[in-house]
């Protein structure tokens, strides 16, 4: 059995999907745009539903200029820097359980929306909640009724991180802290939150990379999806 | 209604399974003996299954000793620390998922060993591996198999923390990594463990305190019981 | 003006009242009982109530059975480790202001206590509030009537530290916070408890050093009494 | 009660200034201008005096033009990157208070400007005094009967951050220090003021985030205008 | 003996051969274009085979101009940013061992090509294996026969630095590690794969500077051509 | 084949010479006296010479009890805490290369002991250097004959960890070297000594863990005794 | 008396020779080059040597054009980015002692010259030594003569900062290190270097800030210039 | 030449006076009492006055009782844990120079006391002020004159380490600072005042280790005896 496709710079991993339930998603940061619209059209050819993270502005619109041109259907989320492509036209015939993505501030954004992409590739809905720190306690009371519905939740938060414990011990489900960079001063890039996270006093929350919303979303996911990737 | 009990150093948290699904636990490490004991008395009057962690080999002796005298079930694991009690014979009925816990060497048994004890107390089937450290590869590659069958994968590892991302690349459910303070020098009380575990290259891999086993059970218990638990 | 009380190994500054509105408080870490015992045998004959912190139980027990038997009152606190001398007989006849001391969990009480006596010795009157971490969000809840009366409030938290901006978000006084050392693994010795309360998204809320109950308590009763001590 | 205004992007809390005591204030950093305007706008309708922090030039210049010509009073502080409007003619009724804002160096300026704006903002009188580094004594000195007259005193300092101890050491009124990231080397970025303020010699010094002109303010504000305030 | 060659901001150490069995390498981050010439002319004065580092794209093109004009035999590699000139036609008669040299991402590239160029410089063969990361484990599987020809293996990763404790259970030689500052968030900059790397399990791991591609490829060198450069 | 020997609590690599060229090390650290003694006694039956490391005082004082009582051959090094066996009777037919083991100063010894103890259980003949720091210049001169004749070179510094540096620039293998505990304050547990190595400008250095003679003795006998352990 | 000069933005201190046995030396990174030229001027009324320090090149121009305008005399250090003034022509009549700056590597090259400029600035002789790494030692040994001329010397040096002990061990007078932020990877910005200095087993070594080139040969030239600036 | 003498575990230098203008120091930590009474009678045999550091309780008894056997003077500082040695009657004839020696804490005393040892073993005076930290300023002014006497003065403090800047504000003469662990929590064992130091705003402060008395104390003795021991 063949499981790598040689793509020259890249060795692509095509028995992902069978290995891990979910194919190999495309770090954007260190590759060329040529070098991702290979891996794009590798993908198109074993008809898997391609994820590309970290994906620079003038890559988007290059990768967008060429699928167009291919009529390919693809999402390409400018905030999130994340794109999508789909093998047929991107509508899902069935959604694999519900995962809420929550940001304490608007500079929280970008990651939560690397989060919220991300979970809509696995195959689950995704319920977006902005803006609701800490310090302003009733905006999250008056979500806790989404946030009960769903089957796993993503909190995305800067600065102190705080978020996720106040979060966790409101609900039955776990809880994936994402701390971002957002801060200044004593955050050290992120750290301070990363460092609370690590010691929430919630026993449901488990924590991530400083801005890592693609791997929090990636295992939200997988939990919503419990059943369909089992191993 | 009434949501606490006041049992004047400790303020119970009776409601806890209604709104996280499990029952608040007991930290052993800042309490008396004679306080644990209070709460494990409460709890029993609740019909409260009981777990307590970080329970030092004076307390647990005490524990038991009291216990024993009032005709309790409990299971006491002195290497992982905890105290369970069990509010008929401790037999399950039935089981909620199935989680595996993983140690990398024989010096992180006691957080390993936690982890098992908080998954058998979530209600789930817990499969041990002990001693699968990275360096002997083959070994990891035999239990492959009894991987495979886990709703979700507890990784205990100290030193450089390899483990989980080796695990990750081979299983399509959530790892829980935690990082242990085994090591010595550049290991700096678990600084190394926990720093590779964040930055692991397997998309499934989610991390917790360092030494943190319960909170690893407790989320991978969470998992494999998904439905039980929903919110 | 002769400013300094020679006492060998410690000069009593005599004038600290007089320039910063209270008495030089002794800090008994670095002392022998002797000495601490000496510097209260000159507090007394300059008419000065006085305070001192770290005291170890050896030197309370040696400056107990001393001052009894001098027959001078005295508050012994065992639990936060002061010790404080009363000019007359201990009784206040009037009180300035309110502060609320709050703690997160059991193991930050010695913190939290030391901040309580350094308060009282303010002349301010202490609200304690124990055991309401942000796990149990009713438990504060509760509690907000009673936090609302106060002047200035402290708050004590280990771990995550998140409890000062959850506090800060209710009310309209000086919140000072205080992490402690409480905690393990990432918790660093109280450094994550540091880094969230600085970079708190609650705009009342500065910080003190790690376990520094006394200098929260100092200047929480600075703010409570107010007019009293000013310059 | 409609507690919040949805403006979109951000949900403005609209209730702030009855739990807290003051408005919401806008931390310009994350937002567009026009996002800024917005919530000014806003506020304007609910005769709320605002204040934005971290407005950078173009911003700052856009909503000048915007708010000129619509004949708005408002303070544009260059320096601090401050942005307040005035509900009515930006000339105050009453005074609550006095905060003294003193600066080491010249380069700690833009920190201590922000303090200063924010403690115009709650209403407090402020006394400004600049370059008074612990290197040239009398400078400080001469400044002492200044120091006595205020209700609370912002500190703000880089490199080694000594000054709040010296200053802390002549007053009886609480002291909030300010680290600024001025410095090279081994500053690291403010960690050194950091460091060196919150192991302060003197006991009424408390400690706020790295460049936090905003925070010492507030809270310098909140104590000097104590009762207009209180909860 | 005259050991040092005079350059006026350089001092060329023509005795390096002699002592340490290779010249001294030209390290060209702090240097012109014209001093970095200026030395070659020196060593090719000196039958001296050079090699500089770190040469960025502007100082590679003019040495390349230089040089080609004057006929001189070099091989410039853009991605490892090293220049290396040639006593004659760069064709080598000999080689001394076979060093492998594997990397984990494509991000590591530029160090692995580093580490490559100074193999091939100082007389060994290399082996160049990319993009075998932990994550896809059957990668690394295919490639081990071509590690166990070589006479010392080194193994570039960034993020978590997993992969050379996993090549190093494999194998009966030394393995270098070459930690990288590929990856965000917690890698603070390679320090994560660093730890790690120190803290590894196998027992044949030692490790060089972050993003030392050359240290570890001169001594990778200096194992594989023993007996060449034997003291 | 059946490349392991289960010993309950630990799963002993009996293939592990095949495949890395010499056997499986014994930890010490983490095991009881009577698991070390039953791998030292699986390791004779299968004809396997054996090292312990980190071998506490009574650990050792029972294994050279009971391997007397069975006249096993056997040394154990107290300062090193190493316990080696021996399968006849310790006496070597052949040595395979040379090792210099130097130490900068008295403290260092134990971890420069662990490390010649592993030199010569790999097969590799031993020179001992001591107390030739950087601040006598003239000791390690008179040194330098002894170390030209090494294959490699172990250098144990603690402190600044300067010597690997100037050791380097003498000699033409490789030199690892080992940062140790030793010194105080700013040495931060051995951490600017292996900065320090990690920086070196010596272009043959490659650094292991603080306080890891054993793996740098392990590596140097690789060295050392190339060709009989090649792959 | 009047002790400072108030230039609105800056209070010069006009009285720090008489207290410090130097004129107050400008920072010139904060300052714009209108605040540093009218400083000049001031310290030109009342007759003081002037220097600057951290010049801009734009900022240099500047007042080189400004000063050659007036007839003044000055020396502009391009590479020190420092700036003096001569109150007559700028030839000393007398010197005070001698001063030898030595540097590891030519990126250390403003750092020591800053040093250099800051010694020639406080009246001493300067021998400056370039490119003396511990890796070419006989580079250093060729200079001791030098060295042991001098009443102080002052190191330069970046990575791993070990060339201060090694001329430590060789000379009879204080050393002065300063780290340099030279270096990549773990050399973490030069506190690698800093450590190792603070740890050196030289005992004529103390330490400044990295790249606090002036404070070394500030102090280095108040040593050699003793009695001259007697308190 | 013979330039060390062989003590078997020490290779003592013997040479070190005529190299570095004082004799070597004996570090006691990691010596045997017996090693360290062999050192002190190869220096009376050589006719040396002979220092010893950090000789524990123990250690210095038995080197008391051993050296009044032989009717040797010696100086035995408990609190410095010092031991000098005297080949004669300790009486000295001249003089070279004055240090003052300076604490700001009680707690500071030990490595104060380490440090005027020292300064007396050079064969300066020493004028020893305690007790004078930041907080109470007149303190420090009313031991102004005595400060203005020295040639060099030694600094010694903890948590802050503010004491420095204070007096090198005050003087003409070099400063050298010893930050010291005595603190709490954010003190970090030294690190808060070692870093303050660094950056003390004050020209003439250079830095030693942290509790590095003994070093400080040489240095100032060699600025004060400059001549004596001239290179």
């Amino acid at each position: 059995m063949n499981e790598f496709i040689d793509l020259e710079d890249v060795q692509f991993d095509i028995d992902r999907e069978g290995r891990c339930g979910f194919p190999e998603v495309v770090y954007g940061e260190g590759k060329t745009k040529e070098t991702i619209l290979k891996i794009f059209q590798t993908m198109l050819k074993y008809n898997i539903d391609g994820l590309a993270t970290r994906v620079s502005d003038d890559k988007g619109q290059f990768l967008e200029q060429e699928l167009m041109r291919d009529k390919i259907h693809f999402s390409y989320n400018k905030v999130a820097k994340t794109f999508r492509i789909h093998k047929q036209d991107g509508k899902r015939s069935s959604v694999y359980g519900k995962v809420a993505v929550i940001s304490a501030g608007t500079s929280d954004l970008p990651v939560a929306e690397e989060a919220k992409e991300t979970v809509l590739w696995t195959g689950a809905e995704a319920v977006f909640i902005q803006d609701v720190g800490v310090a302003g306690p009733h905006r999250l009371h008056a979500k806790l009724p989404l946030l009960r519905e769903a089957d796993a939740i993503v909190v995305v938060a800067g600065m102190e991180g705080a978020l996720p414990s106040v979060v966790g011990g409101f609900v039955k489900v776990p809880v994936i802290a994402v701390p971002t960079s957002v801060g200044y001063g004593a955050s050290f890039g992120g750290l301070a939150a990363l460092l609370g996270m690590l010691n929430s006093c919630a026993s449901n929350v488990t924590v991530v990379n400083i801005d890592a919303g693609f791997k929090a979303g990636y295992v939200a996911g997988l939990i919503a999806g419990k059943g369909r990737t089992k191993n």
